[in-house]
């Protein structure tokens, strides 16, 4: 065990019951059908029959071959840039548009459980907690999705309900008994939601009343835990919407009402200084943005290649400032792949002995790419053009106007078919619901960016202090010069 | 006569059949009940009542009371900013997002009638039938869609069919008689294509063969004459998507396949020096800017109180980063305001004796905001934030999870249903397919940006050269102090 | 009496001693010989001779021939849109750079008198005291600089000199008798500091305590008042430094040390109320802004016609991205105009019966004006790319290298000593410590850019109201219709 | 021999008598006591005195202690690191600020001299010069700058004369013997011009005709050789200008009046596609980036340490804005970091056995350095503000207002002096004439920009080609699971 075959995983997927709302209505029957959930549980099953590829293997399985790389804790320069393979080898497949490639959650478990002991040096209950979720998920490939965001009214956690009392939000310890801890109030955005086997719930710092600060991981299907889903962008025709029909994954808001957790399932409890040091000292940080800079490095070499597909088939290439948008995309790749190379080449063993990638390059690597993204989404547009105004559809192609397209709206040497099979592509990247959504996922994916620019300023205050001491030390001997 | 009523029109466009296809299928039946084409005859009837409501009468209708402003040839200053009310008064009721609203091409027709001797300049029939067709559409207060954009394939009109022969692709005249003429080809990009009483066909510079020379009107429903729509937007729920549902407007490829157009429709015929001069000698291409520029200003004004709502509902005004990017929005604004009253200021009348509005504010408020608009976009999004990633829908609350979102994520001194209302709103005008959709149209609304910036550049060669005269002369007399 | 010519102006400036301090010394014998102070004299005086010159005199002198028009208080549209005419004039014969031209201050002094029952109302004597300064100032046509900026250390008006004792540091009231009040401390920024005839102190909202509440005017050469110039950037090279040579016109930080202002001087005086609401109540911060912008316009017709002229002489023009460019700077300028114009249509009377330009679309261009001004150097600077490096000189040119230079960087129709005449020019308007400064200044002009922006979203409270109330009724009409 | 120390270099310079021009003056006596010239051959000896500390030199010195870090040929991952290492110090002590540190032109020698072969498969005779000149470069420890831009007018490379005859402007081979060539004609843009042992001749692709295609080395005093200068930013005082006064370098016309050149100086000659290959063959353009962008890094640290310590010293530090834009200077530090990584992790040797940087991200740094470092400037700028207008000097400071100043413009925690000890700093890194040509001279520093930007389209082709290719699939697959 400790590998599963997509197959497998469809199969516990479909008999996996959770409590998921959607349009208003609880989904009944299996996800497995429900044309909101199929293509993200096929695209991931897609992953999980690669790990069995031969061709694939190597990368994408542990050294130990009982788990995919995801479980593995990395100990060395080489378990490191494995692991960039590997993420870069799942995105690839995936065209860098699925936020929740099955490693981004398992590698939170897999570097927590690796600092086992920073959970241990409150109890070593929570250590030893930590490591039995992490060989549990190991052991059956789970999946998870996790959960962070409070929701607060006016900043704060509660609602004056008329009655004097406080109406509590986000969730919090409501409860407890020597069986374990029970959860009241909800959490905001957790994508993937519902779907699968567990949810991993982070402590956030919103709130600093010990009853909101716990770490947990519940299965999805727990009583009291319910799941409301935005509406499916999937629009099931992969010729109009080629990425929506394969890759929506969907976002939900977590009700927590009344739910039980057994103290087995608890890593964090009312820890103040846990909370805030979870992130960077477990190194959990770290990789979450190892992660998604290699995401995202893939994700920006689809977007160079639909764009350079647009340029050769709209024929533009002579065009000075369509060099110029194209070498922009470039160096946004390279930029991206030198803030990763970055990280690698500073990494370090942490004190529980996991090598963890430079933070800083990583972090400005966040900041990078969510104020860039944009910009290659509006390259894309601006290249397109009005192509993607008017464009026709795969009902257009095969019915009798289909001769008039091919007539019309063809290009020099491809078929009006292939030219909008291209253009709908591009379309479904940056334009369609599920194209913006990307954005707003990219430009949202670390935080609200004026945050993550101050987090950056106070991360960075050692390096800085370093270079005010060089000019102190410059303006210093001009003052003796002068004297 | 001459104005309709909401009731006349959508009687008149029940009896319309015009030959429109839309994902692969013909549209059968009546356009009026048709989801795809129900929205935006129902805004334009809505439009035509306004006409009627004598809140409204004094600036929709013209002087004569004979028809509404937008057949009324405008001699004065007066008549001018009436014009600008009026058109802030339609864009208002569509919140600046119906494109095509029934004045735009109107005011095309009118001004060109206004410019009758324009064309008798060629030969004295086309001006008459230029003013016939004006005559015509005033009196039965007819609708119209343009199309200007050739199709090309490399730049040129016609793509090689192997077998030696060459396949008109751009709609151009392939035979005549004493009747009239016989198009062939197609033309790219009608908005509301198919469901006006007639389209206007503009004269467009792309190919200088005469034989794509040609200006002219033809009802929609002429034999040979072929819509291919897009699909629609129209989601027809107004709580999720209370643009899409409302104000859907279509996009189209025109197709002519050997259409009669009678000489009495034909105002421009095998003219180069005509085709050139059209836009700037007749003043269509100042009021064309003038109605747009008119439009934009409102939809500003739409998109400010959208944001300031979310600023109020979500209580972020205190942040100086929010307060910056509202006075962002009120600049464009008032920019947008200065370049239209600029334009009146200094109106002048032409040699056909209409008001013209000056050329120069225009053309660099169709530039500017082209360029701004995806700014404005960007802030509401940004003002947002994760509020538009999980939003729940009307379905959402008519069900049994409203409790949950009216305890979860209601603001301080709204309900989450009312909050929601508002979010839906800001994200249909900026964040899906009609939303996007809406940024492709005002960035490209006035060409591709790059050309825009050269037209600019030539348009205002007169003014650079008094520029370049003061430092020739600044220079000069520099010269002389020096010698 | 009551206009000066450019040569009374200059014999009065020669017998003026203020105490002025530049380098480290303090600046002997007459201002008008001083390197320093030469060139903004001079450029004042050829403003002064204008109003004498029958060419501009009926837009440079007031309707009773008593004064220029800067003391002419506006009662009409008529009044208004001469000043623009006015400002224009004088800022073309300066290229727009001289930011302190006589008008601008004189301006203040004017409308304040306008509105004198603002002043009076706290106490007659104020009103009467305004109306006094501005009559005398009228009738002398005295030339005035003005100090609005507080100094403060971490915000504070004073610093703890150790002895337990507060240091004062911001210019306030000390003391007073029935012949006056006595000043002690400093104000920032003074431009033009100690050579002009009087200084006008405005009250600033920096600090609330009533001490610093205090308006007035003072002779220069008052006793205790001193200037600390920044040294001069004035190079005397008219070709090398064309601005630098001309317009200079200095900056200063004014220390008043135990200063006597009689109370005839004073006009407000330990008022919060007023000190609020001076800028916007008397139209004073409408009219400042309104001159600021019409300078800006000439200042930015001047940026085109140095871009064009070198555009021309590098023979650059088929490069779209330069077309491009220009047209930026041609929107700048539109909007700008646009602005104004805004302003004008707009005007209204204000309570005391001047004439004020709508503040909105004003403080809109100040913001406009102050982002967008250094991307106008910036184009300068890219369209003239390396020429700026290694520009020969006029000494160059007078030298045996100067065939060298003619062989080897002349342009196709243009000697290299005139084509480098103009380089210089453009070099000295966004490259030297003058053109900096100048970027400095319109960065800096109305405040730091983030403030404004906040103000600008308090001033336009009303008008978002408005809108907010459209998108109000918008959803209330939805949620009906979906009942 | 082989490193000289600060005192050898100055004694040599002292000697050097080549023909300079400035202020249309020829420079007489010695370059070391010139006030234009004083500075940065100080600072280049402090350069060189750092090679003989024994802190510095296992960094500075090559492997076989024979010569500086930069005449050692790089053939392994270490001898690379090591050049970032030794690159980085010699910056450090000039702020990042000298573009032409001894390394520069030294490395091209180095370089080109490792690829002999190169110019050897021409004729043996240019591979056995090329080595010549380097042993003997690397034997007296040498200094060079390097000429590479053409003179045109209109993009010709001559000028009519008017007497039917063409006036070569671009240096070129006028005639040539068996002992060497003749050049005559000039070059743009020596910085350092005349004040080096050596000059460097690269031959540029501008013009194809033979005559323009040579490489060659000549000492600066070679008769014939004339260099015009533009005149000197030193302002001599290192309180109000601390840059300036220290490290202007200076930039230069070059003139070649029918110069002769040895042939055993000539390593290229009349080779078109050596010309075209140099740069990218040899690696030589790898080694530029991989200097400049070390050298941009270690500048990316001083503009941070000034902005940080502005800052600090004016208490600006609570503002989000402020902190934001410090972040977005450290993410430009760790974006150049990571490409200097990217472009060492994947160095190779080349066929020459040289271990060449990957040159893709060292070009998409040079590109990304140019877009970003005016906004470098302009955070600077912008955090000092108006501090920046009426700063006090040095002789201020000296005189009887210190008292004032010290006083009135103090910091909290920091004296007057010492804080416009600061603020002079940042104003001559950012806004005096030395500032403001760094600007320049980054902005150009590898060409125009949108030409770099198409030779990174061009360059990166390859691996465009792989993203189509996958585009490609991805839609090949699509139209299979569609049948």
């Amino acid at each position: 065990m400790g590998m599963v075959t997509g197959a497998d995983y469809l199969k516990r997927m479909k008999l996996l019951k959770s409590d998921v709302w959607m349009d208003g209505e609880q989904v009944k029957g299996s996800y497995v059908d429900h044309p909101a959930f199929k293509p993200v549980l096929n695209a991931k099953a897609q992953l999980y029959d690669m790990v069995h590829d031969e061709k694939y293997a190597p990368t994408l399985q542990s050294k130990d071959k009982e788990s995919n790389f995801s479980f593995e804790i990395p100990r060395s320069m080489e378990d490191l840039k494995k692991r960039r393979k590997a993420t870069q080898l799942w995105a690839n497949e995936t065209l860098g548009v699925l936020g929740r490639s099955p490693e981004y959650v398992n590698t939170m478990i897999t570097i927590m459980a690796g600092a086992k002991d920073f959970f241990a040096s409150d109890d070593p209950v929570y250590g030893e907690n930590m490591e039995n979720i992490y060989k549990e998920a190991k052991e059956k490939d789970l999946t998870f999705t996790h959960t962070f965001v409070n929701p607060s009214i006016s900043r704060k956690p509660y609602y004056p309900d008329g009655t004097g009392q406080e109406q509590p939000i986000a969730a919090k310890i409501v409860d407890e008994n020597d069986k374990g801890i029970i959860i009241d109030g909800a959490r905001l955005l957790a994508t993937q939601g519902g779907i699968t086997d567990e949810l991993l719930v982070i402590p956030s710092a919103a709130f600093i009343d010990s009853d909101y600060l716990f770490g947990c991981t519940i299965p999805s299907n727990s009583p009291g835990l319910s799941f409301l889903n935005r509406p499916s962008y999937n629009k099931e025709d992969s010729f109009n919407y080629p990425l929506s029909a394969q890759f929506e994954e969907g976002d939900a808001i977590v009700v927590f009402d009344q739910v039980f957790v057994p103290w087995e399932r608890v890593f964090l409890y009312r820890n103040e200084w846990q909370m805030n040091d979870l992130f960077q000292k477990t190194g959990v940080e770290a990789y979450i943005l190892y992660q998604a800079s290699n995401r995202q490095i893939v994700k920006t070499e689809w977007l160079i290649g639909i764009a350079q597909s647009l340029v050769n088939t709209l024929d533009i290439e002579k065009h000075q400032h369509v060099q110029g948008k194209l070498a922009e995309m470039l160096i946004v790749l390279e930029a991206m792949r030198g803030f990763v190379y970055s990280s690698e080449i500073q990494a370090e063993l942490n004190e529980y002995g996991v090598m963890i990638p430079k933070l800083e390059p990583l972090k400005a690597a966040a900041a990078y790419f969510q104020s860039v993204y944009p910009r290659l989404v509006e390259i894309i547009q601006l290249l397109g053009a009005s192509h993607f105004i008017a464009a026709p559809t795969r009902q257009d192609f095969d019915s009798p106007i289909s001769a008039h397209l091919e007539r019309f709206v063809r290009g020099e040497y491809i078929t009006a078919e292939n030219k909008f099979r291209l253009i709908q592509l591009a379309r479904d990247m940056t334009i369609t619901e599920f194209g913006t959504r990307q954005l707003l996922y990219e430009r949202y994916f670390f935080g609200d960016p004026i945050r993550v620019m101050s987090s950056i300023y106070h991360l960075f205050q050692p390096n800085k202090q370093e270079y005010v001491t060089r000019v102190d030390q410059f303006l210093e001997k001009q003052k003796e010069n002068t004297k």
